[in-house]
């Protein structure tokens, strides 16, 4: 008995939390009315459902599709309901752009118009980064008319994709995107959601901003080379998703805890930074269904000695599921699997809890986040294990921790490594 | 069917809510995997999860280790988030301290210092109640300046425990303890928590107050008398938890039934009391492993005359849990399955709705509150049966209530017995 309580003083108790995102779903015809996870040989998680506590969260609340972004806040133990204020600036933080409070930031695209501004490729035939990092260089030294009273930061992060951050006095996040969504259609104003001026303030910076970039990008140099490589011209940039910087207590501060991340997609470890998390990058994790899963596995296994707590995301079974590629999706979970088999073989068992969920259901029939509940399972020292005997979204429906939210989950481990802080007395 | 019917028209149908303090723990290598709860023989519990509907509880919210305090407000229906105001008050008024809206109330020890205020022992060697009925008088008539502008009472309560209440206008509960909380360190000076000036007046008058305490006890024949007889002196007195009284709508105006409660711990009783809920005193209810037990279920039954409501609180699970105690734990539980059982027998079994629960889950492992969910049965007379089969921390999670909060158990009861109010029409 004195084992957990003395791991408990020196602070040794410490919990790993793997999101495998996208990994629930819906039973499928082609699978014999099985969800991908169900179908999937994945031994271990079949373990840990049987030596630990079981049940299914609604990461935001039941029946709403979550964002990867609003379902992580939640997992750390946040109301993404009271904190979240749009991607832009999770994505940008993420990809090491600095956003400060107050500072409004887009996602942003190089993509390719006509004359009319119509949109005849939103990827600019999924330009290279090393393309992409040229005109950044370049649009980087516009300077903004004076009388705006702006700055801003633009940085390209992977092909077309980039981040767009204003910042000056006065801004606000209620503004519209310049992305018309789908090719085909005229590149859009940006208008101000409501009337405040500052809202109409950052929709003419961005305005002019967007104007002075498509000049440059014009005129560029790498536009010519790629005309005459026969490649789309990446002659405009457009923005959509204003966001500001969500207002966190660190979990630190919340817990009393080291934490880290690691995650490979930006707006992943966005969410972790802006919630005071240690983002740790492993080399070879890409968040595509090719990522090295072991090299993530041993990562977490180390970054555990220096810190409590770990949270693991692996983006793989998102991605399989948003093409309907339910075969690949049961290899993926399969893949995931083999980590934690990695992960339960390294830790002390003692000492460390594992938990175990999704960020969210993505369906491989609708290829959309759905707001079905996700499964969970969490392992360790003195958990009051249940009765289910695989993972599954409908084995876990039968477990001990019944049907929980996302934001709760994290209070649960807290409290099960002793951070959790009484309420009272 | 037409006599629960009739019961209800003629408003007979009543309730009790017994709350095992503690009572709920987490799963013992030494007792095979089970907890103290699923290990003891209780033949009336487990006929209660068999014939009743069950569930599991987050008293205040999942992950979050609640006090005694917080808990007690949660199951008599009200958010501890928004009514919870400290421990001190509800202390003071437990302890039949007349506390005001608007006073301050700390609960206090009486302590043993060196001549450098450094503490050697926070319980003045657990002084009688006796000699601190003596100090208390003595300093029950010192006189604050009246540049204060405030009055005190002060009330030893058991052994060394005391309840000290500040009352004037503009005080505050932002300030700091003098408490140390161990032995072996120096007595702190009460700051203010804010800079507000009703926490700098509060602060002051407290500091001076304990001053004031400090020269009559260092003079006091009692201690002249102690220090004769071998016993650490009583030479100081320390204060902690800083609380005002919660603003609570009373139980018998928000459901119109007369509520009481059988209570030996002053915390509880306080709680009670600010809810407006008769306090019953039980002879031989002494809030250890040796009460009363059955003197306790007859003045329940006894009490179900004349209220609707019967609140009946047993704090014995909980100081076995303190102590990491799984057998007398095992042998309590026992106990009040005596209880219960006794209870069974005596009342109306087609007009009496029946709940069991515990306020926390109090591991003997890590001798605290857990932010573990807790069981919860209900028997009375149309409850929807389910397949229960026990009365334990992982049988009931399987049960018909699935997991509820605190707050919902208040309602749940009085939706049974006719007095929740429709909402709607």
């Amino acid at each position: 008995m004195e084992d957990v309580l003395l791991h408990r003083v020196v602070g040794k108790l410490k919990a790993i939390l793997l999101i495998a995102d996208g990994m629930a779903d819906r039973p499928l015809k082609e699978l014999e009315g099985r969800t991908p996870l169900e179908a999937a040989r994945k031994p271990v998680m079949d373990q840990m459902a049987r030596t630990g506590v079981c049940g299914i969260v609604d990461p935001i609340s039941p029946g709403i599709p979550p964002g990867s972004d609003t379902a992580t806040l939640a997992f750390l133990g946040y109301d993404p309901f009271e904190v979240y204020s749009g991607r832009g600036a999770l994505e940008a933080v993420g990809s090491g752009v600095k956003v400060l409070a107050g500072d409004v930031a887009f996602r942003c695209n190089f993509a390719t118009v006509d004359r009319n501004l119509v949109v005849l490729d939103r990827r600019a035939g999924r330009i290279s980064n090393e393309d992409a990092s040229k005109l950044s260089e370049s649009l980087r030294r516009i300077k903004l008319k004076k009388s705006l009273n702006a700055s801003f930061l633009f940085k390209n992060t992977v092909q077309h994709r980039a981040a767009l951050v204003i910042h000056g006095p006065k801004l606000s996040t209620a503004v519209s995107d310049s992305d018309p969504e789908v090719n085909g259609k005229k590149v859009l104003e940006i208008r101000p959601l409501d009337k405040k001026p500052e809202s109409v303030r950052t929709a003419a910076i961005t305005n002019e901003l967007m104007r002075e970039f498509r000049k440059v990008l014009m005129e560029h140099p790498v536009n010519r080379q790629r005309v005459a490589r026969g490649l789309p011209q990446a002659n405009i940039v457009l923005c959509r998703g204003a966001g500001a910087i969500p207002k966190l207590k660190p979990l630190p501060e919340l817990f009393s805890i080291k934490a880290s991340c690691i995650a490979a997609v930006s707006l992943i470890k966005g969410v972790c930074k802006v919630a005071g998390v240690d983002l740790v990058n492993v080399k070879g994790a890409t968040g595509t269904p090719r990522t090295d899963y072991l090299a993530k596995a041993r990562a977490a296994v180390q970054t555990l000695e220096t810190h409590d707590f770990v949270l693991l995301h692996v983006k793989a079974a998102d991605v399989a599921s948003h093409d309907g590629n339910f075969t690949l999706k049961i290899e993926i979970i399969e893949n995931i699997d083999k980590m934690l088999g990695y992960i339960l073989n390294k830790v002390d068992l003692d000492s460390t809890y594992l938990a175990l969920t999704a960020d969210h259901t993505t369906s491989c029939v609708t290829r959309n986040h759905e707001g079905d509940p996700v499964p969970v399972a969490i392992t360790g020292p003195y958990v009051r294990k249940d009765g289910v005997w695989e993972f599954g979204e409908r084995a876990c429906a039968e477990g001990g921790l019944g049907r929980i939210r996302g934001l709760d989950l994290m209070y649960i481990l807290m409290n099960l490594v002793g951070k959790a802080k009484k309420f009272g007395s």
